[in-house]
Order: C-alpha cells, then structure tokens, then sequence
C-alpha cells in the first residue's frame, strides 16, 4: 500500500517531539498549554447545561458549515472592535484556529506552490501545510516581526501564493510585529498579489503595552485571512477557532470545510454562546493576563539570574512563549535529549523542529503560562544551571 | 489571487443543493437528518454536567490526537462485538466519520491517483475526495452492493489505491452488500494491492433481517479501514465519529490528524463517555430501529400507493434512505427544480448529484428518518401524484 506523497514530509516528528517531551515528572516548557487553573469550568458547565435546557431545538441535529450564527455576530463585533470589520457572514467557525491553517493552505496550494513562513513558526502550523505539499521559503524573525527585505528577495524571485504569519506574540520567538512593517507586508502582499495567512490565537493576551492593529485592518484588497481561536482565552478542549475573511475567499473555504468535516458542532457552538451571554469575556481575559505576566515576569527573572552570559532570552510583551538564544552552533535539540532532559527533568522544543527543512539549532522556545509558578522557579534555575554546565570551558573540552 | 486546482471541482455544489432543498416550509426527503425527538437530550445532558463537575483535570485541556482513552475501549468493545477486533490502541476519534473520509483521502492520494467510488455514492464523500483530486472510476450500484464484475474491470486496467463503499444501507441506494460480495471485495482488494475505506454510519440501524460482518472482518492483510459515527445513533451535532485502520495504516493517518486540527474535543469525548458509562446505548438504538422502521414502512406504503408504474422504490432493510428509480432518460434534477419544489413543496437528492462527472439522472434518494410520520404520509402522496402528473401522456407532450 502505497501512501501519498505529503506522508513522507518530516514536521509531524516534531509534533511528537514536543508531546514526548511532556511526561508527567518532567518540568515542561515545552508545551503550549494554557493554565488549567484558570479554566472556567463551573461557568462553562452552566452554560452547557443551559443549552441543553433552554436552547433550540436543532441543538443536537445538524446544523450548517458556517456555524451557531449568535456566535458568529458575537465574534464579527469582538473582531469589528479590535479593527476588524465583520459581519456574522464574514466569520466561518472552525475546529480550532488550526482547521484554519489546513482550510487556507487547502484553498490555495497546489503541490510546489510557494508558501512563506517565519523561521522560526509554530511546528503545528507547519504539519497542516505539509499535507499540501508547498515549496517552504524561510523568512528569518527579527525583534520587531519578519524580515521584509528577506521577504522581498522571495517575492522577487519566486511565486509566491502564501504568507504564513503571527504577527501578535509569534509562536515560537514571543515577538511583535511592528506597526512599520505591518503596514509594508500588507503592501508587499498587494504588490505581488500574495494571500496572507494571519493566525491570531494569542492577540488577546497583552501584559504590557498596546496592542497594534491587526494586518486584517490595513487589508484593502481582501486578501489577509484571519485567524482567531478560543483555546487560549477559554479551553483547548473546546476545539473551537474562527476564521474571517473577504467573501471572494470565505465562499470556497466554507465548501472545503463541507467536505473536511460537514461543520462544526452546535452543541459547542451554542454552549460557548451560552457562556458569552452570561459572563464577561474580557474580564476573564484580565484575569488570565493578571497571571500569566507573572509567570513571565518569574521566568524572565529566574533565568536571567542562572543563566551564563552567553545565553539570552527576550522579554515578550504577551503570548505564551519567550525565545532562548544560544551561542552560535550549540544544538539545543542535542543538549535537550541528553542533558537537560535526562539529567535535570526539564524540557524546551528546540529551535531545529521549527524550520522547515534544516534551520538553526542553537535557539529553544519556552513556555512560562502552562507550568505553576513553583515549576518556573525550579525549572528555570535548572536549566540556567544545566547550561552553565553545558557551556563551561570543562564540559565543552571533553 | 488564484486558488489550488481543487477548488474548481464540483461536488460542493451538489452538497449546497441538498442544503438549498431544506427550506423550513418544504417537506424534505433530502437530507440525511436523524429524527429530532430522538435525542436523549436530557441524558447528555447529565451526562455532560457530570463530566464537568466529576471528570478529571485534563478536561478542559489539550489532550491527545488519538482520543479520550476509555471512550478508546468502549469503541474497541463495540466492534469486536461486531466482528473487527480491535483495541482502544487502534481507534482513533475523529470529527464525524466525514473526517474519517478526509483523512484517508490525505493519507493516500496524490493527485490522479485511482480511486473507485459506488455510483451513486455519499455525496459529502466526494467532496472530501475532490480536495485531493483523485481520478475517480464510479462502479455501479447492484441489489446486492457494488457491481464486482465491472470493479473488477476497472482493476484490471487501472491502477487503483483506494476503494470507498458504504456496505450497509448505501447512502443513498439504501442497499446491502451480501456476504459473498464482501468475501471477493476484499480479495480482489488483496490482488490488486488496494485499501478499502468501509464507512459503516448505518450499520447499527438494521430493522429487517441479520447483520452481515463487516468488510474489515475479513481483512487478513490490514488493507480495510472502518468508520463509525456516533451522528446517527446519537446526535450530528456531537460531530464526534471514530476510525480503525492496522497500525501501518493508523499512525500516519494519526500524524494528518494533527496537522488537520490537533485532536478531537476532550470534552466532547469525556461527555459522550459519560453518556455510555449511565445509559444503554443498545436499548436507545433498538428505540431508533423501531421508529425508523415504521417511518420506513409508511413511506414504502404510501409511495406503492401513489408511484406511477413507470417508477421503483427499494424496501431497504436499514439505514436512512431509500431510492426512487425513474424512467429511463427522465431528469430528476429537472423534476424536482421545476415542478416538486414549486408545485408540491417536497424534496429529494437527484441521482445527477451523486456521481462523480455525469451519471445517470433518472432516480433519487428519499430520506424517511427526518421527517415525520405525517410529512411522510403527505409528501410520499405529493411526490407519487408529481410523478403521476409529470409522466402523463398530456404532460410529457407538452
């Protein structure tokens, strides 16, 4: 039995490195998992519970590949104030933001076609793309968001029908895409007639500073797709994302989202509903950034005190990952599997499964909004120590 | 911007018909709706509430691309109960058995690849198909299940990966393949090197007769990958189904799960548990044969009633549906568009719609398990008489 092509592709191992990595004795920053402290279990049990008591009738048939339509005007406003222009009938509901990414690249790639992602770029993101078999292009990540002189040498030279971006808290590095060069990609993408791809999952988790507009708000051309989800703000096991975009492109992702799995659940759908009419989204919100930026602000703290001086991490602004640089040449993947891992019960995703093909090895991306507090301290000392060891003039002689 | 070559396909079309011909004022034998007053809705219900007050940490959280792991075992119990030995190690969930179809379509084809599908066919199936842009070889429908001589035929001078079918109460011919076509199909699968994709969603729903095993319990080389559905037997909005494949065949499939959104909703999955762990399921689904069967009955009665001799119906022995053969050469899409619809107020599926490319026109799927017993006993009436009126010496001069 002969498999199809896109099997053979190699980011699904760099899934399952990361689940690996989150046995339950290991202090893991290697997860992208949200507090499950702060889920709000009892509010979301009224609130199913109240669908099943109060809502309609068709709660359990079948309902449409659009999605629960309260719900959706409920989204098309949160969006419309955050600079996003929506309607209800602008807003698709998906199977979590990442049935998103696999709709996007379903709608637009053929076999070779040109995507461009960051590299680094959230390794999930990567697994959905491969099933469609694009030619990969890697533009480098800077403090301030993609590279665009990189991204215009791309352009230049090659078809390009996709860029992948997260422009808020970008999954792995934490960075921030600047107003600048939000306004210059947005350019970019009309210049050279590209689609943008922009996955929003962390936009609503800011601990310090202003939010900026999102790409989708200087689009004037109906060509930047947004991305937003509810696994971070609410519960991953909701499965629950939405997807926005210009009628020209929304018509025919609906259709592939038909065949991909008929529609989303209406029990979910109106149960999540149900849970935004009687509770303050945004209030729960404060209290999730409340704890998460002191959990950054911790392991900011922590390892900056353990770490050698030829190590460096950043301090993002929200999300749920900062980036750890490592010298120039020290394998991160190597150090973890058989030193931090083994020897001090922590763990990374190392930069290496977050390029496409073979990128740098010498970064690691860490999450701070999974792990307690107490974990953070001791994780992080450990791993300062651990590379301290790792990068003495000893160790490194043998 | 130019979208992949697999949005130009057309089965999404047929789909948005089916979906066009649910009106709320119209009788519709189109859709493949459950019976509403059906839904043990106050048991889930409980079931659900119990979960969240009762059920573990992870609940709420990302968990695993395979599934809820005792929902696993229950679902391995079921099917080796009826005839396909499995464990929970074997079954993985998924977002509907639509998902199971999209999937295997993922794990097999490239583009042009072989693919063989009963004529007519599932019409949600092909558009899950055109996403990977297969050449399809529609076999023909017999009484007994898929025209095996003609298969053959297609074997012997194509080469072919995949082979689709629905043994049980086709959708939408409502037939059964008999006991000897199961055996040679899946030999003739072994010759010549194919995998066959069994989508069993009707299998439980049998209301005359004996079960026949499935085509996997006759799988000695690990070449047949089944599909089940909790949508008919529990509710569609529930979008949770299951599939089980040989290892060889489950761990890729896995991996494109991932890629295709993370996993399936913890929570769903520990609801539905729940349900399973306080309710009999078997008890509820012999309550469904039971109403089906008399829905089944009364629309077999009233169409022998009404049908012009021109016009066949089967007498299905489970499932969903039953077909309506016409004249040859008579349009049943033309039919419904401009006489049933705006004269009578009652749907169909046309067969034109449920054959890749262009098949045969004179014929249709009725759904009798939607409606209700009233709507069935008026709309069989109505469309007997259509079809009276339609096929008239005066009317067919015109």
């Amino acid at each position: 039995m002969e498999l199809a092509q896109r099997n053979y592709q190699t980011s699904a191992s760099g899934l399952e490195a990361l689940f690996a990595a989150s046995a339950p004795d290991v202090i893991s920053f290697a997860g992208g998992y949200p507090d499950r402290s702060l889920f709000p279990r009892q509010e979301l049990n009224h609130a199913f519970s109240s669908s099943f008591t109060n809502g309609d009738s068709e709660l359990l048939q079948y309902a449409s590949t659009a999605g629960y339509q309260p719900l959706r005007e409920k989204l098309a406003a949160r969006m419309t104030r955050d600079g996003i222009n929506a309607d209800a009938k602008d807003v698709l509901l998906t199977q979590g933001a990442q049935q998103g990414i696999d709709l996007t690249a379903r709608l637009l790639l053929n076999a070779g076609d040109g995507l461009v992602v960051e590299g680094p770029t959230y390794v999930g993101a990567l697994a959905a793309f491969d099933a469609y078999q694009p030619t990969y292009y890697t533009v480098p990540v800077e403090d301030d968001g993609m590279d665009l002189h990189a991204l215009q040498k791309v352009l230049m030279t090659q078809k390009i029908k996709l860029i992948y971006t997260i422009p808020d808290f970008q999954n792995p590095t934490g960075t921030v895409m600047s107003l600048k060069k939000r306004q210059a990609l947005v350019a970019l993408a009309n210049r050279y007639d590209v689609v943008i791809l922009e996955d929003g999952p962390y936009r609503d988790l800011r601990y310090t500073g202003t939010n900026l507009p999102p790409l989708r708000y200087f689009d004037t051309q109906g060509r930047v797709i947004f991305l937003g989800s509810f696994s971070k703000i609410l519960a991953p096991s909701l499965r629950l994302g939405w997807l926005t975009a210009s009628p020209e492109l929304l018509k025919p992702i609906m259709a592939l989202k038909g065949g991909a799995d008929v529609e989303s659940s209406n029990l979910m759908m109106q149960g999540i509903n149900s849970y935004l009419d009687h509770n303050d989204l945004d209030a729960h919100i404060q209290k999730i950034r409340t704890c998460y930026r002191e959990k950054k602000d911790l392991m900011v703290k922590t390892l900056r005190s353990y770490l050698p001086d030829s190590c460096q991490i950043n301090d993002p602004e929200g999300g749920f990952f900062l980036w750890l640089n490592l010298p120039a040449g020290f394998d991160a993947e190597d150090f973890m599997n058989n030193q931090l891992l083994p020897e001090a019960n922590v763990s990374f995703v190392p930069a290496s499964v977050m390029t496409p093909g073979h990128g740098p090895v010498n970064g690691a991306r860490l999450n701070f909004t999974g792990p307690t507090l107490a974990q953070i301290q001791s994780g992080a000392q450990a791993l300062g120590q651990a590379l301290q060891s790792a990068l003495s003039p000893k160790r490194l002689s043998n």
